[in-house]
């Protein structure tokens, strides 16, 4: 199977699975685990932040960063199609009682005077805007990068509006590695960060938060009341480790695939591209529309993909394909838009 | 001075200090207040729902909609400009926990295509779509009729769906009046309805929210929980029979002279008149652009009224304005407008 | 009917409704309603509080205390029998969710050293404790007066652990006129008070928060996210001032006929005096213990009392029971006991 | 170091290591991880529950039952050293809204009669009782055992009250081992489970949720609310497997060695046995009561045991701990005792 539905189903290779064998572990409730602790340092040097926490999902990252930097009743400003908004289960209005105002980005990226319309104001009716929420790369662009000015113009924004910024960096070093920018000139222009492990980076299970050490002695807390407190978690660590020390680089060549694929599908009769790709995610939609019946005959042929909304399927490239599966995936798409 | 900010600043006549004067009244927790009964009974009647429950604001009602409607990590759809997400100070996801879906309306009437399409599906990154909330007459929109057909279509949506839908009425009776659809024809296209007695009706304080028994059960438990239930409220609901009873067909006189005002602002080189004018709404924008030192001005001259969003103003008409006061307001506009 | 249930009961006499009748009113959500901040500002002076904010109820204030003070996952210290334990819907626990610790005290007055014992550490097991909530009279514990220096003591030990002390003061005055401490004495010991207009003091509806500016600032937001920013509600405040002005010292009156109560209850066989009576309240218990029976029995000649909790019965005695009303009562009891 | 401060300090033994290093894994999200999903299939069948659900802690789990369960502004009973009342950072009132009621216990078992009369009224003042929690074997009571008949008598009240009943079984599989009494029949008192397979069973990270299949559908929506759904967790079901395959009848031996320890330690001079040693739990008091200076003295020894409250020790036997082990730690403590 040929499975291009995300970059979380990759499989922790042999070097991995190595670590987790030989992982060095501790008590991580009582802050005893060495290797969580070298994994944190790591990411927080990474990131250029002071301090940073092991957390079990990309999903417990951004939460813990709405119930830091949020009181119940304010608001939180985020673009119209990001993860948090569509994907996690309403949790930020569920646990820190928040109120999400979304804006309609372009290719993911907030403008910047529509956010400076919608800071709200003192009047007693509104809720106070205390935290702006951004994605880079952005899922549900198909991958684009968000570029550092307009990073820089929100958080100059926010900053002298007393406003906090998250950065939901899932699929941040995708968009460090395409452009050639560290991680570090991105987190600059942010007070917290999430990265993702499991996603491109390839890790079995695994995120960061990071900022300053005041949020992460309360990232730390609320990690423990959501559940992500864990014991001998060296043996997550140790794999995260290899994926943060080698993987990064690599990710280069999950886009030049994704850079293929797109150009085998643009000429494919019946195919549209929806995306300019900047990273590892190609979006499609097809003239006939009919993407489950679509997609289950792909998936007869071998190759997994995944519908995207209504009307679009994703392709994600990742370390578990190659420049072969690629090929074979266009031609199985051929196929099946053929009707073969 | 001649207050247009809003139809909540109407002071009770004479009638309404007589009636909370001689209110028969009792403890409205133990449910023995015979006056509030009254004034539920009636509300309910009109509304033509089960029952109905006494809610000091509006802000009170929609709230106990969310909480009864909604569990937490659910979603809500609802129009961008409503007054429920624009102005009730985030508290539906503060206390309710539920996060709020917007939809830009036509005239804040929500066009059921993209009502179908951002129903949620099943999957568990979602949160469950629990509630639909209306508004009618729509503030943002000037005071803008939604159209019965328009709730029609949205409730057998929303009830083929399994979804609730609230309608706040803040200004319902304006609707009914203004289009002469009976309330109750309105109400029928909703599982709860929420009106206001203290805006256009001229109660001193006070809402209703009304639906079916078991919904009525549930809210008067949440009432309590926000500091709503009262004790010889009687006082508050003797002025709010009389507004229900005998102010709501002389709405169509506010109706007539927000048309007068409107006309004669049009006429008014430096106006331009925002909204058509469905009720007793009037909005406008100025060519100067230049709000506060303009409504300033105003005011100097003995006419109020109020910023509405960045760049409009907003004049209510209600029953303590004659359609002299309109005359008047226009003259002292005209004078402002040319700095006299 | 004689209703010794609630202190509740009470109806606005001819001097209230005529102030009612000829209130001075304004829009209270603009601040702008005179009567009300008449109101506020005698309230907050005769507390010696910076500031104080008209609410519709006893549980709003409450409520409102929680949600200022605390953050969700912290944790209120609180006696076991308080009303805001027991009578508020877990209101507290939905709203600001804060985990309540109660601490069974001595006739409502919280140890000391349990006090202490029970504030949490810094681990990040355990909540920070953020707040302790006293009751001054303690309702279920027979309106007992909590001592001022055990007051003192806990708001000693609070501040010195950087930790808010809230006072449901809804029988306040009670305490003050029976003790002749004066109200601003408790106060004194504590960052907010909330006390009720509509219990003893006569006001169809109402209660007093206060606290700092700060406090009352982030108070209004609240009061408006729970439905309690309301217009005209001078009319409501005119009574309050009437409640304040000229029904504090006839408390003394209303605690006289409770020692009458008490001393005839003594006196008839098969009925046990549960409490000490400091204020207007008086608990019994049935040998019998067939309460409900009992209490309808007593409806029947004309007296109403009510169970409270599974063995007591409670009399409140207040401004509308007369000293004639409480030899009837105790004549009617006589007759229910011997059940003739 | 023999460490005896908890059994989570346990490590990853060789088989463990090496069922990590050869797991089975995929998209545990997407339901593809056949080890995950084994583990939770064998932990059902363990405890005849329609289903079960691998979550990363037993916070986790706890915190799903109450997020399912209840809705916000409901009561849980629950005792009042309860892991989840004492150690979970007030979580279940942060994320579900809900109020604890705690009820003092018998060695960590509620009193029947004392639950019976707290189950609230149907008054709308008062909060519905919606779940109980138990706690099996009880951590803050020493690891006491609760009995089945104990259990039995309270679900069958709570099923007669419509209240479902969760067990924090984090050390279930103790109880079970040291009573002869199946897990299963432990569970049937329940309406869902809780148990910690990173405890004495020896896994490196996780606990498992267990009830009917509704239950489980609901738990898995929370579950990646809390940011516990994750991707190739397979790694972390191996080694949980072997915990439950092969660690369970071992626990005898823990149980052996606190017996040896409990009998050492009340031979010492100066040192109180603090509770009847039912499991792997052993507490003690001193009679200079200065504990963290004795602990710290023990430390500089190669032992290590933790402060439990105010006043006692804990000591906890675990797998990675040796008849040997008990000892040198008796030893160790009698030298630090004499100071020598």
């Amino acid at each position: 199977m040929i499975d291009l539905r995300s970059d979380t189903v990759t499989k922790p290779d042999e070097k991995m699975r190595k670590a987790m064998y030989e992982a060095e572990v501790g008590d991580d409730v009582y802050q005893e685990d060495p290797t969580v602790k070298e994994l944190e340092e790591r990411a927080a040097d990474l990131l250029g932040k002071e301090a940073a926490l092991f957390v079990t999902s990309g999903t417990q990252g951004n939460q813990i960063a709405g119930l830091v930097h949020c009181k119940p009743g304010e608001e939180v400003i985020l673009e119209a199609q990001s993860h948090i908004f569509l994907y996690e289960g309403a949790a930020m209005s569920a646990f820190a009682g928040v109120q999400l105002q979304t804006l309609t980005g372009e290719r993911g990226a907030l403008n910047i005077e529509d956010v400076r319309n919608e800071i709200r104001s003192d009047d007693i009716h509104e809720p106070k805007t205390s935290l702006i929420c951004l994605e880079n790369t952005h899922n549900k662009a198909g991958g684009a990068i968000i570029p550092l000015e307009n990073m820089k113009e929100i958080y100059t924004l926010a900053e002298s509006n007393r406003i906090n910024v998250h950065l939901d960096g899932a699929r941040l070093f995708n968009a460090s590695v395409a452009s050639g920018i560290p991680v570090k000139d991105f987190a600059h222009y942010t007070d917290t960060v999430q990265f993702c492990l499991s996603k491109g980076l390839g890790a079995p299970v695994g995120s960061i938060i990071a900022g300053s050490l005041d949020f992460i002695a309360e990232a730390r807390r609320w990690r423990k009341r959501l559940g992500g407190g864990l014991r001998q978690v060296g043996v997550l660590a140790a794999p995260s480790l290899i994926a943060l020390n080698e993987n990064v680089e690599r990710l280069q060549i999950d886009h030049e695939h994704a850079q293929l694929l797109a150009e085998g599908l643009q000429n494919i009769e019946g195919i549209s591209l929806e995306n300019k790709v900047d990273t590892n995610i190609v979006l499609i939609s097809l003239k006939s529309n009919n993407i489950p019946a679509f997609l289950e005959k792909l998936k007869g042929k071998g190759i997994r993909a995944g519908q995207f909304g209504a009307n679009k399927i994703r392709f994600v490239t990742h370390k578990d394909i190659s420049s072969e599966d690629i090929n074979t995936a266009l031609l199985k798409i051929q196929q099946v838009v053929l009707d073969r």
